[in-house]
């Protein structure tokens, strides 16, 4: 595989799956923090890849990360695709806005869409703790206290954030 | 391959998107109607996949639609998840809330989130304008104009529209 640098920042959860994933692949990934681009964004080679999901794809394609069977690999897309719609932008604007901004910060048009947020974040949370499954929903899982969110109430998620953290590679996210 | 059945409602671009591939491929798919439960679901003998973008994937494995360089997959993939992320949010919301509930009927919250959509789904379609790609974008776009968007003013995005009503096995949204 061609040189890989993740360009990215640090806090973010979009940051941390790839570079989770290339810990528990076990490859060469140089993170260079950019502070006013476009981030995450996989340079390999000479060649970018923003989409966080997408990267991570790359990434562990062939590898045993994602399902040979078709469903089933289908089935882990249907999770990458939930994250981006029903979970990080519920569950990571939270965490941004109560853990990064702070609540004092917040326009009123942002303060007025915390509880719409935050019950789409528990419906996410509890779709979650049903179905268990991919990597990329791990990364602002795990942080979602900061976002207000009581990640005791979901048994199912607590006990499949450890065995993420238990995995062979396993990396924090700071 | 297993029967394919689609449960689906006609108005949404995210069923739409899969009738359109499976079109293309000329594989045999039976749409039905379920006006309560969650759709698009796409069922592939006794097991049921949610989720756009990972039904289209599932049909196209293996065909030309997805292209054959792992780079170029993970792009392809990278347009997917931005049509979720930051198009569907937009251009398909805005869409349902003037063509389909009214403005006269959104909630006060609703119609203060107008002019916010509004420029995330120009942005949106700006990006489409300068790199035009997956199939999963054409749903949304094409009807973008009942969302209030001038779809004049991107001449890219117009062209690639055409060629994909040109397309061998194309079907129209309704």
């Amino acid at each position: 595989m061609a040189n890989l640098v993740l360009h990215e920042d640090p806090r973010s959860g979009n940051c941390y799956k790839i570079r989770l994933t290339a810990a528990l692949l076990d490859l060469p990934l140089l993170a260079q923090v950019n502070s006013n681009g476009r981030i995450p964004v996989l340079q390999i080679g000479d060649r970018f890849l923003p989409e966080s999901n997408a990267a991570c794809w790359y990434l562990a394609e062939g590898s045993e990360l994602i399902p040979a069977d078709r469903f089933q690999r289908a089935d882990m897309l249907r999770w990458m695709f939930f994250e981006q719609y029903n979970h990080e932008p519920n569950v990571a604007t939270l965490r941004f806005w109560l853990a990064f901004v702070g609540e004092a910060n917040l326009s009123e048009q942002q303060r007025a869409q915390i509880p719409v947020r935050r019950t789409a974040g528990e419906d996410a949370l509890a779709s979650m703790d049903r179905h268990l499954g991919a990597i990329s929903l791990y990364a602002y899982t795990h942080v979602a206290e900061a976002g207000g969110f009581r990640l005791r109430d979901y048994s199912n998620i607590c006990s499949w954030l450890e065995r993420v953290a238990a995995l062979p590679g396993y990396v924090p996210m700071n």
